[in-house]
């Protein structure tokens, strides 16, 4: 398993609302005294971030193949210098986006989320979330967000809302192959309130988890 | 096989004398009408140059397998938007450095040489070179010559001369794995002298693979 702590990792296409998401569970998580490592990827290192400068640098053009072996790149330090010492030191480890961000943004042309998986396996030397909340939003809602908060498209965002669509789907299909694993959450719920769903997910999967160990 | 054009690459650790020689061959294939495209790794293309400069900045600090993940990230835009397309055109392309580099200097720690060609396959996507050029040197004397060059050391050559005398090894098993594509050269050799062996050796080579075809 992953060591002492829990690692959660949150999923969702862009606009979703992962980070708001992400920052009220380890805000309650601290109120309820557990010790939060938050991370996100790409990044999430030093390294990591400047990998994420080219990932994301609309002035990048590269092969889809070339992008997921940087998301590789960035996730194999992320694995061994921030999840596991976190999760070795007891933590909590919260994670916005993890390799099944992959398998649904980069199984595209020559790449299937098949090859996805092997392409990833030495960077993640066999670990894998403890839980996984996929926050589930219709793309043109999803992209009505992106919108009103004005901020330039980056590269990824640019994409049109076909490529965006598959993703989805690929997104919802990892969660039906792993329903005790990753849990979907409906991304048009009031924010208070799925909140207090997936917190519920939390309390419930840590318990969970407390008991087999 | 590789399209209607000819891969060779030349491999040796830093020091050894293969960038010179790259220069002379594709002079003397040039001289002989030889349609070359001469690249090298890490980069050959605008990404790879980015991937590079990651790569070998002093000031970056990552895991090895990190580090691998990076080198396939440049390879695998390199063999599709520079190799290939070269050798589709018929062209004699010639790569400063290619996979078995990678094999060589990552395969320490948790990674071995089997798991650094398993890391690599969706990179290379069943690409391989026709004919690889190894020049091999004593770590002290390649050292040597770095010094006389008198440039600053970049983050992998500041590493110790234990650590070179491994990858020497490495290459060194790699030529004896594959004793009828891979062709070691002696790196003591006056620098025309050696190109000349070169020389013969590609030219019997790409007679043998003429009629193979």
């Amino acid at each position: 398993m992953s060591g002492r702590g829990w690692f959660i990792t949150f999923e969702g296409i862009d606009g979703a609302g992962k980070s708001t998401q992400v920052d009220r569970m380890c805000e309650r998580l601290r109120e309820s005294s557990v010790r939060v490592t938050r991370t996100r990827e790409p990044g999430g290192t030093p390294i990591g971030d400047r990998i994420r400068g080219l990932l994301l640098d609309p002035a990048s053009s590269m092969h889809l193949v070339t992008e997921a072996y940087l998301y590789a790149a960035s996730r194999a330090e992320h694995v061994r210098s921030v999840i596991r010492p976190g999760l070795a030191d007891g933590a909590l480890v919260i994670s916005d986006r993890f390799v099944e961000a992959s398998m649904a943004y980069q199984a595209e042309g020559e790449l299937t989320v098949g090859r996805i998986a092997k392409l990833n396996e030495i960077a993640l030397d066999g670990l894998e979330p403890d839980l996984t909340i996929l926050i589930d939003l219709p793309v043109v809602r999803a992209r009505e967000r992106l919108m009103r908060t004005g901020n330039a498209a980056d590269r990824l965002e640019r994409r049109d809302d076909l490529y965006f669509e598959r993703v989805r789907g690929r997104l919802l299909q990892i969660a039906a192959a792993h329903p005790n694993r990753v849990f979907v959450f409906d991304g048009e719920m009031d924010p208070a309130e799925l909140h207090e769903a997936i917190w519920r997910q939390v309390k419930t999967r840590v318990g969970i988890i407390r008991e087999e160990r």
